[in-house]
């Protein structure tokens, strides 16, 4: 028994993409050596790699709270610090993994419009002299598609990525909505050349069985990675289970064909929005402003939302929103006003 | 294409069993709210909770390893330790995980012949006293079936566990094959009173995809337990997918039985077995004496085990192993004698 | 050679004084069992029980920051979190201390007038549901005297603590400079009436060499406690060598009359001080609103003084700040305005 | 009142040496800015360079066991482990304190006789391979004196560090009794070709009141090392308090020289000694068979001493003590023979 109130609510609450799940049940067949070092984690690998066209190594992980900890504590020492958006998702939306996964490690919580940092903040923060009272950054997380559904493009990656790694800091790209970037424009194969260190690729909102793919492009930082996953529980045995889902999606296309899926269905919702959408909708979400008692109206009329940081109304797309959901759904949102 | 060489040398070699898999598949239906709340994770939580007879909260999670060290890190401050068998998972093959995900809590190791924790032992170490340079017991941890193929049964766990509850201590049971100690006799319904806390029932090792629950039978425990979860990088997001193919393999009795032929196939082994056998043969895993040269030739032959722990040479059996390989593998064995 | 120019820019630059020195130099007598077992440290904690009128535990420790962070991480799970004021010592000069002790564990940064957390916004923070995805709280950490100089009354206090104690948190007091808060008149009998679990009684900004004072109220909590300092660096062979400054200080009442000398310090300065006063001064502290080049005057001028979080001038007294050193101060700062 | 119980329990129950006081006492006067940024502590870093004859960072700190954890933390990731011998004071006697501030590190244990890391048990140790389920090692830790009173000569240590440093590995030395060592013949001034990257410098058990230095060779681990100290409660406000010691022992060469008086006496004490003594008297400590029935009258007849690790009981001298005392001690030894 599905629940269709939940359409909205996350792209998460959508089923696996039958590209993906058909991958898996191919990839069910008979024997495989565990913990990553069987042939359809290889072949995945491959793919990643073509679709990053990158020679980076490549992990599949089941939690992408999980990759994102692991990559920060890959990247700062537990009295140093990562310069973040502060709606970022490792800031507000992970009980505080990268503090657990790095033993204490600091977030440094920068503004900035519709989930982007503001340059002047991340310039400001970089300038600030080392004292031994604080943690200082070593390193800057981005994600791309933003908590608010916009993008960065590779330039303004480039923007922020430069000044970091001027001071010899590290970069860290969260992708958990990586493809929806790229259906929305972004360059994949730019990433190698803006000084990202390490990449999470999102599997789960991108339509497939919980997986997510971990590139990391520096080399130094791939020493003994498998022993850092498998201590941090992050080294499934039957690798192959979160391998196959990229090897359906990647291998005809179907991850950046879903995302642009997604992506349109946002845009067609924000056509037939009735209330004020605060960001551009640019890739699979849309915020609007919407009072309280309407909001509690919506959840009365069988569509569930959540309110967001910013006071908003989220709206998620994914890869199994159909047009007629968002028909329906408009058509009840019109109701409300 | 995949890879018969490694049908002994693990149990996670196989790949998941058809109920499970047929159960995965028709959870991919429609949508579902996130991170453990959905109907899927609510109907297998029922029927582990039926399995186990007991009024416990269920989890599932993505990871054995980090399962276990979650549950130690719950029952065991920093500054104190486990009691565990020396060669137990935990032990040995974590990576150090406990002491990761519980911040330095300690290992305190003890002897017992073919896996089983030795009473006297334990006894030793639960008399020691508290010393403030010593990292003192706060919890035992325990593994059924061992690390080694044998069983404990309900009794055998009391023995062990009665002297750790008087001391206040908590009690972790590793069930990574629970399924197998149940098909050999184990009686899953006995857990409940034997003063057990924390439970991790393996579903990956059963002949599931990767998942594990996690039964927590001390309520307290539970408390803010999906937050701990979260933090840890196992509460995801999709529930479903770990949730599902514990309904497929509990709902008509698939985990036990599936199990059960495992265990058989072992025996079955053990029958045609021409080097000597170390350990009882009661669950999936047989333990063989073997040289190092014969061991090489084995590999050469087209089949892989691993040497163990203990300097004997392991393999292990699966729901998807089959009598035809075991003899198979029989035969090549009795041509390097 | 000493540096007068550092006078008023904090209460750790003086040095110990003489009751606390002598005590010292009269425990370096023959030998005595170490990690706190020996008979100075006995009566140390006799005589801060005495202090407290309290049957609290007692330990000596070299570290505030150790001693706070340590607290924190007894009373708070790493996903989980510490109400603190924003400004706190914990959440803004200890490099994330907490955190690192506590792997993780969060702060929950709340607002107040002068350091003095504000009611309502603890009201606001204790009302928040759980969610899995936050470090909700476990503990709230006070401190007295606060970071701006100003003074909790006990019933202030207690206005704080009883609804954190209502939802079953933890209390922790940060008594980095009690002594000042009692020269002010607050009653440090009242505290074990509070709800206080931990408090940690500053020994360094009280006139002593590097020494602190932990009173656990919470006897559970003592438990085990010695491994627990132990492990964290914080159990001091030579113990005595920490619990004689507090016998020194304790025995005739210096502690608190040489905190009343530093409230009196700081209260002439405020007679003396030609920039606008921020806060009232009820401790051994100032903060002026000064420009940037007129602190560089000063600085020139051969005093030091830091620019605080709030943006003003800080000014700290001790019990070794002379009246003559006041008055020297004052002159000088009525030249630069 | 003193407790000449103690005065063989261990080489922290003594007094500190007057030329320690003396400078504890000197140093206390007029202001000083904070955390090491004083001219005491300037003064003690450049004896402790001239001490090693290398061009150091030099800081001091409060606690033994909390800067070996802290050296080990610096060299070795959590999923990593330290080589070290199996009774070396980080694996037996600091409640697991290297895995609390090293978030899990492991420790891999060597034999040796004697305190003393056996080589051929460190190269084997050196060439196991990478593997993700197990710690590997990143650092080797080494201690001189030894726990059992042996010393290593500098060409010994050699043989022990560069397999080490040939595979890439960090190499730490506890230095707790450094002093002793010196005073049986190891040239501190060799230490710094030997491949340490990071030294602690006992000044507890040379006689100091509580204060260890570090002396870090490795430049790059010293980068934001006053932040490492901070956040991990090792930064003392008021630097000149473990720092001024170091000034009165080390200006006049009291630090070789008590310890080597503590060596004299436990020779002297050897000549004595009734009880067959176990290992080669080179430092300051004595360790005898001695059955426990005799142990227990010789704790009723006035003299303290602990069994050890190895079964022995372990008599240790320090700078304070006499002659007398050791006859004295002698004396009733003999009685119990």
């Amino acid at each position: 028994m599905s629940d269709a109130r939940y359409d909205f609510a996350s792209d998460n609450t959508a089923p696996a993409a039958p590209e993906a799940m058909a991958a898996l049940v191919a990839a069910n067949a008979g024997f495989a050596s565990g913990y990553g070092t069987d042939h359809v984690t290889a072949e995945a690998g491959d793919l990643v790699r073509g679709l990053l066209d990158a020679d980076a190594e490549v992990r599949f992980v089941a939690s992408g709270t999980a990759a994102n900890a692991i990559s920060l504590a890959a990247l700062c020492r537990p009295f140093e610090s990562v310069l973040a958006h502060e709606h970022a998702h490792v800031c507000t939306d992970e009980t505080g993994a990268p503090g657990y996964f790095g033993q204490g490690l600091g977030l440094i919580r920068l503004p900035g419009a519709s989930g982007r940092i503001e340059g002047a903040a991340l310039a400001e923060a970089l300038a600030q002299p080392d004292v031994s009272y604080r943690q200082s950054p070593a390193a800057l997380s981005l994600t791309n598609a933003t908590e608010y559904g916009t993008v960065y493009s590779a330039a303004a990656l480039q923007a922020l990525t430069a000044p970091a790694k001027a001071k010899g800091y590290g970069v860290h790209l969260d992708g958990a909505r990586l493809a929806n970037a790229a259906a929305a424009g972004f360059d994949l194969k730019a990433i190698k050349g803006l000084g990202v260190d390490i990449l999470v690729i999102g599997g789960t909102k991108a339509g497939m069985p919980p997986t997510e793919a971990v590139a990391i492009f520096d080399r130094d930082l791939a020493r003994r990675f498998d022993a850092r996953l498998k201590q941090a529980g992050q080294l499934p045995s039957k690798g192959r289970f979160y391998a196959a889902p990229f090897i359906g999606m990647l291998q005809d296309g179907a991850f950046v064909r879903h995302a642009a899926h997604a992506n349109a269905m946002a845009a067609k919702l924000a056509g037939l929005m009735p209330f004020p959408v605060k960001h551009a909708v640019e890739a699979n979400g849309l915020f609007v402003e919407m009072d309280e008692p309407t909001l509690k109206r919506l959840h009365a009329s069988g569509w569930f939302a959540y309110r967001f940081l910013d006071g908003t109304v989220r709206f998620m797309c994914s890869w199994a929103t159909t047009p007629e959901a968002v028909e329906s759904l408009g058509e009840t949102l019109r109701t409300l006003v």
